[in-house]
């Protein structure tokens, strides 16, 4: 749920990584190189899953013509401590893993399920090392990434758009209440979404 | 991923759950009361995600109208065991998570995310205690659930085309590999997708 069309990679070092990525020993994110790349949060399947979308975007295009599910997931640390506070603490990191989606297949008949065509892994890291807290990552391999240069398009969406901190809490259920409750939903989002309850034509009425 | 249309229980006792399954301290699973109910497993949101599917059917229907995601979870435990064996131990719950989808929202402009309407939890758990050893269980409430009796068309489906031990891994796809390489891929499924693969007509082939 981070700015797919822009950050997409092809992924092709990713693809033989689904029975890897199941079996990965717990390790410490987030995790950097000497020169600032970030390293390849292995173990992410086994965090805490947030949600799954199927071919989201933003903009008015329409899709890739394939069918992709995104995958969000976040390290236990992190959501523990949103659970108590209602937004994210540091060194929090959601990965957001895209997938391919099939439709026919065993004795599947319709919508679709997720196969094991990996396309893409991106991390949104929160780490007081970074120019304003929040980093992005779009991992090309199962090693190492680096940071999304900060005039990338998707910061200033995040920044404008999202629920919680930057991050799209909108969009995983669970986490939004809590948000609710906690008081931590952002201005821009509470606004954005005043307007959107505006019955339609308020804005033309005569005063 | 199992029996949806048969099982599929109007979950009104569900619904106000988002928040609650966010923050639930772990329990032991499967349990029982002593009339052999099974307890709702609280904590699965915080369990480890095998995988989401979209408006998925097994038959040739064309579905409720509405967009509706699964989202699978396995506990731990049972997971760890997997990765070793390529199977499950006794006392495996897979829990089947129905949630409502929507497309237009916050900056979304295509496809679908997930969103607060839970309608459906249903539990598939291996436990030596029952007939075949494994059962289903459809929750109404966040309480309890009945054994969804042996004769449901949920258990042959299971049993003839699932790919591990009457659950349906062939649709999780980091699962799907190990199970290959450890060699516990059922009879019945390996057959349907050799007559998959054959090329079309080959059975009209005289001799």
């Amino acid at each position: 749920m981070v700015g797919l069309a822009l950050l997409l990679p092809v992924g092709t070092g990713l693809r033989p990584l689904a029975a890897q990525i199941a079996q990965e020993k717990p390790v410490k994110v987030p995790a950097y190189t000497a020169d600032g790349r970030m390293l390849f949060p292995a173990d992410y399947r086994q965090w805490i899953f947030l949600s799954s979308g199927v071919d989201m975007s933003y903009g008015p295009g329409a899709g890739t013509g394939h069918t992709m599910f995104d995958n969000v997931f976040v390290n236990p640390e992190a959501y523990k401590a949103f659970l108590e506070t209602g937004t994210w603490p540091d060194k929090t990191v959601l990965v957001l893993e895209v997938r391919g989606g099939e439709s026919k297949g065993s004795i599947n008949k319709n919508g679709h399920y997720q196969n094991s065509d990996m396309m893409g892994v991106e991390a949104h890291v929160k780490d007081e090392r970074f120019r304003g807290r929040w980093a992005f990552f779009a991992f090309d391999d199962a090693v190492s990434a680096k940071e999304v240069p900060h005039e990338a398009s998707c910061y200033t969406c995040h920044e404008q758009h999202a629920a919680v901190d930057t991050t799209f809490v909108q969009f995983y259920p669970t986490l939004l209440e809590i948000a609710k409750n906690k008081g931590t939903l952002s201005p821009a989002y509470l606004k954005g979404e005043a307007v959107a309850a505006e019955p339609a034509g308020d804005s033309k009425k005569p005063n």
